[in-house]
């Protein structure tokens, strides 16, 4: 292997040639650190990253293996790790200057899952000011005048321009989803409550979901498998089995999956070409005629869903950043200090009649669940837009209302070449099944 | 055994008879149906009560019992239960108009259990308006100008009457532990979550928590254990192992239990002749000095805890009646209106707020729970007051907005020879714990 090409390597390549001796995880570690050199001035994905600091992790990696220790699946591997994420040995300011030089006691629980499978943390990518809506410095790697999306914006951005081959962000409406695809990377947000949050700065209780960035669909199987797990300390995680992601991707479906295509009752919020595009992937599949796919009308009931979404993650993140309010509201975006204000107002009737129309939705999609192995819909309205927003995550929404777990697929590309990302929408904790559906559609389209 | 005193006999007594043949569950039945007539004029206990139904009840026990078929530990033993628990074979109205002539289609899952083992469901006992605040026609069996406590207040007022032995009623603030202080008998109000609550009126997913009444710590721990359990359809509730009410009761403790008496930041509110019973009960378990009670003196800051449990009843109250309210808010007491009204204004941020206090004051309470098996507390400010209203539940709110198991022993008395209890609280989970507490303290001050 050619030792400046490395980090065009797989995850699951990489730690198979470090597991069989072929290449040290100090070989990988210095070809993703000298591609971060090269294109990060223009990208700027990272919030911190000290080089001695990620070699130090990749040694120690390669030192545990020459002596015999044991090894994980993500043995040797970099991986980003969005700055809300809490890391004991580098600092998590949370894209606020309220919170700037905050240097954590602890790993939150998926950074200590993460070096426990072996995994060498690279570096803290980009977030927006709270991994709310104001856009951090990162730009798009296709295109630097335009957004990667926001708010895991340089998780995004890293994978997508091979400086790590994984990294590890959130999504409260449309953070994971959106970025992927405007990046054109594959972006998962697993099933609510499936990876816990401890140690994460909190937004919404009731939304927050840790979500996972690669290059392929096997990366996505390998990062999810060691991040899933209970932990005490987030109340919505709950003892369960194993889910094994690798081993179902891995195997045929046992009947062709079906899909259902969705517009959502946004539709009209989406720009001609990808409608276009949507309408040639329905194609690609057969049509919808006897095809594996069935176009699926959302009732228009269904729009307040995009109100239940903000009332409740308006009213949480009110109560979340209380204490940044109350000791430096000036210090905020006028964007998020406004969030803030509409969060306050709400009455908290309101918020609880918002939270009871979730077992509602996911009752009605329970429905849909017993026809389609998975909802095909837009990532997002269009391609990345110009990098003063961080695009709309409408198209998100309601999948993050309903803790269903959702896929980015790279598959599109709309005006300028630019990516635009197919999301797959799945049925909770059935979360290896909406992978395996993905990549049969994918080598359905691709073929 | 004479059968015209069948109703006096304790729970356990009756099930032992029946089982061993010596009555059957229909002298019992009628037994109390007698009582029932005796008294039920001046009590008025009973919002529903149809005495054939009550008889076929027994009859079949007993036709269970000639037959073969197993006996539950209840079997044959006749139970109130709140005019706010459905049941599938008699109405349930809630204590409102606007629920007059409800007839839910199923058991509440308390019923189901109760059935299944072996009670006889007697009737429905009167709860005031939605289990507020607002009187029904139930008075204090020991005067009959006075409350006999809410909002549990057919349940404790049939148990005290010797209409029933064992009753099963809520508690939200202090509908459980007020009206047993009152009317003279045991009450109990297990640890959040312990015993499911669906198909029970909901007013706080918070606060509201099953509760029982009898005439002996022996009967609510046999009453108890079959209640406990793991129901989906209350989210609250989790899967655990049997909690062994009645052998840890039967059982001596292991080192002689020590006691914390809390006079609590209200405790102002109490009456003269409180104070003093508090002080004999105290000296009669050998003082403050190196006795086995000790004065613990609670944060002044913890007086908020009044606020908080409002904030978060109300809030919940407001969500929960809201149906009530759009529908009919007319046929509401003012009282019950004013505190919807309240309820509507509640800001989601404070909700939230209020909410984030429970694991602070949880954590403050593990420290005493460290030192002492039980707290000693009020459960009332002194006797039952005049009829209009139901009394001060201001000596529960702490412990209902903790989830922490409480108990309401009927020990002392007050002015005029009314009933006064004595509440002993326990550390979360501990609740066999707790009844073997209460019995050791009993036998002492009664000895």
């Amino acid at each position: 292997m050619d030792p400046s090409q490395l980090h065009c390597l797989s995850a699951g390549e990489a730690a198979r040639a470090i597991a069989a001796g072929q290449i040290s995880a100090e070989q990988l570690v210095q070809a993703c650190l000298a591609r971060i050199r090269e294109v990060e001035p223009a990208v700027q994905a990272w919030q911190f990253l000290d080089e001695a600091h990620a070699l130090a992790q990749a040694r120690a990696r390669d030192a545990d293996r020459a002596e015999g220790r044991p090894c994980g699946p993500l043995h040797g591997v970099p991986v980003g790790v969005k700055d809300i994420i809490d890391t004991a040995d580098m600092p998590t300011e949370d894209g606020t200057p309220l919170h700037a030089g905050r240097t954590p006691d602890r790993d939150a629980t998926v950074v200590a899952a993460l070096r426990a499978a072996g995994a060498v943390i690279m570096g803290k990518t980009v977030t927006t000011e709270c991994a709310a809506y104001t856009p951090g410095k990162t730009r798009n790697p296709h295109d630097a005048s335009r957004t990667p999306g926001g708010s895991s914006s340089g998780s995004a951005a890293a994978v997508a321009a091979g400086m790590v081959p994984l990294a590890i962000g959130t999504q409260t409406n449309g953070s994971v989803i959106r970025p992927a695809s405007f990046c054109g990377v594959y972006g998962f947000k697993p099933t609510f409550g499936l990876i816990p949050r401890h140690g994460i700065l909190k937004l919404s209780r009731t939304l927050d979901t840790v979500g996972l960035f690669a290059r392929s669909l096997d990366d996505l199987a390998l990062l999810a498998a060691p991040l899933v797990g209970h932990d005490e300390r987030d109340p919505d995680t709950r003892p369960r089995a194993r889910i094994p992601f690798t081993e179902t991707l891995a195997s045929p479906p046992p009947l062709p999956p079906r899909f259902g295509f969705v517009k959502t009752p946004i539709w009209e919020r989406s720009d001609e070409s990808t409608r276009e595009a949507f309408a040639e992937l329905v194609q690609a599949l057969g049509g919808t005629a006897g095809g594996v796919v069935e176009e699926v009308e959302m009732p228009p009931a269904w729009a307040e869903a995009w109100g239940w979404q903000r009332c409740i993650m308006e009213a949480e993140m009110a109560f979340n950043l209380d204490a940044e309010w109350q000791r430096g509201r000036e210090q905020l975006s006028p964007a998020l200090r406004q969030q803030l204000e509409r969060g306050r107002a709400i009455a908290a009737l309101h918020y609880q009649l918002a939270q009871a129309r979730i077992p509602q939705l996911l009752g009605a999609l329970e429905e849909w669940f017993a026809r389609f192995d998975a909802l095909i819909t837009p990532a997002t309205p269009g391609v990345a837009p110009p990098a003063e927003t961080t695009g709309d995550p409408a198209f998100c929404t309601l999948w993050s209302l309903a803790g269903v777990p959702a896929l980015n697929l790279p598959l599109l590309s709309g005006p300028g070449g630019l990516p635009l990302g197919v999301q797959l929408v799945g049925e909770r904790a059935r979360d290896a099944r909406l992978l395996r559906s993905a990549r049969w559609l994918q080598e359905r389209v691709l073929s």
